[in-house]
């Protein structure tokens, strides 16, 4: 049987926290055929929140440390500003959107991260699984799921999560059901070949390709975790991974990986 | 055709903001049989989380002027800090639930309220419909419905709405699926025949004795609006309204309208 089609997009926080391109990423996403979901980040607003109350923001390698009132902050940052507005927006342009964190209907289960090499994240979540089964049952009553980065531990407690995680894990889980595209929004139009020049976007990055990039320095530093972790989620059943500017969603565009 | 029951309870900022009514709310809550919804406030946190922003609370008769910055805040607050946490906490408690403002799934559509002899409460909302179907399918998958008081206006905002119209007006609606009780939690054990005697509750209430309770100036100020809203909603379909403290969700205890 034919899995029908499906579109993960994740964007980071500066996407949906300016308005221009909030703009048009609602209009690609809302114009995309078929079933979507959105994992959506929004960092900056909770540093700028957390600044506005006083809170200090920590980040160890990128990762915010979340304590109790980082935690408190980003809950209604990401849990109510960001995600409530985002669906919002999207019913505005037809789109029939549903805001989750991992708690609603236990979508997303985590584990607290435990203290490695020093490193205490805090309320910080790894995720465990992603009920798909709900998900498709929602997707398939004409619902597009919109994620907050925020997983449920089992026990009452909400985690700080990585929402290019989020993204990754609830592809692979939707995988199950459905021929699923994952997209992750970038600044760059793609991977590129030469980072002086935007216009050098690889197109396509497999498994063998990727280890001549690497071994000719071509791809180096951050966008190797990136691809690695696109890469382990087409081995997971991802039908693919694109990575590409939000404005290019529903274009041919960007890096595919696959 | 005999309709399920379902209860639908409203609790207000109070009992969810101090940890110990929390506590026993939840419990309470998660014990009540059959289908349920749950309608929350948060106003006092919205007022805290205003002040340490440095933004300044107005209220008008009780209800909150919500401008741009109050939007946000109660945005935060209601849809996010308060919401997420009572989904969390009750899903520890062995409920399904899941957090909703109106704008998600387009549950709850409002229109924003006109200026009105001199007085212009902003972005606030008065509910226009409440879409029963779509929120008694999702009763029906063993989902609880945690609702913010928070609508949708059709065009890409969100509106600040009184919690206990929010629980009115989905009683109300529910009300075509199933046999309704709506509980509002009150910081007395019902309606006092004596203010001064917590223990002057008064069992029933119905239309003709309500009449003659005013008569008699048995209930005066602002119970009067409280109870001819319940009795307007047992007109339009809901089975009784309760008026009663969370400590005694579930039990016989308090004012029954009907």
């Amino acid at each position: 049987m034919t899995k029908e089609r499906l579109t993960l997009v994740k964007v980071g926080g500066k996407v949906v926290e300016t308005p221009a391109s909030l703009h048009l990423l609602l209009q690609r996403f809302s114009a995309l055929e078929g079933r979507k979901v959105l994992v959506h980040g929004g960092g900056r607003t909770a540093t700028l929140v957390a600044e506005q109350l006083g809170v200090e923001t920590h980040m160890i390698d990128g990762r915010r440390v979340t304590d109790a009132d980082m935690l408190r902050i980003v809950t209604m940052v990401y849990g109510g500003l960001v995600n409530k507005n985002l669906v919002a927006a999207l019913q505005q342009c037809g789109v029939n959107a549903l805001g989750l964190t991992g708690a609603d209907m236990h979508v997303i289960r985590s584990h607290r991260r435990p203290p490695k090499n020093g490193v205490d994240y805090g309320y910080v979540g790894d995720v465990d699984t992603v009920d798909a089964e709900r998900l498709s049952r929602l997707i398939e009553s004409g619902i597009t799921p919109v994620m907050a980065p925020l997983t449920y531990d089992g026990q009452g407690a909400l985690l700080n999560t990585n929402a290019d995680t989020i993204a990754g894990e609830t592809a692979k889980a939707l995988a199950q059901y459905y021929d699923v595209t994952l997209v992750y929004c970038f600044e760059h139009a793609g991977v590129l070949a030469d980072p002086a020049r935007p216009d050098s976007v690889i197109p396509h990055i497999t498994s063998a390709t990727f280890t001549q990039l690497k071994a000719d320095g071509v791809v180096a530093g951050g966008m190797i975790p990136k691809i690695e972790n696109s890469l382990q989620a087409v081995a997971a059943g991802v039908g693919r991974v694109v990575i590409t500017r939000a404005e290019a969603l529903g274009s041919d565009g960007g890096t595919r990986i696959e």
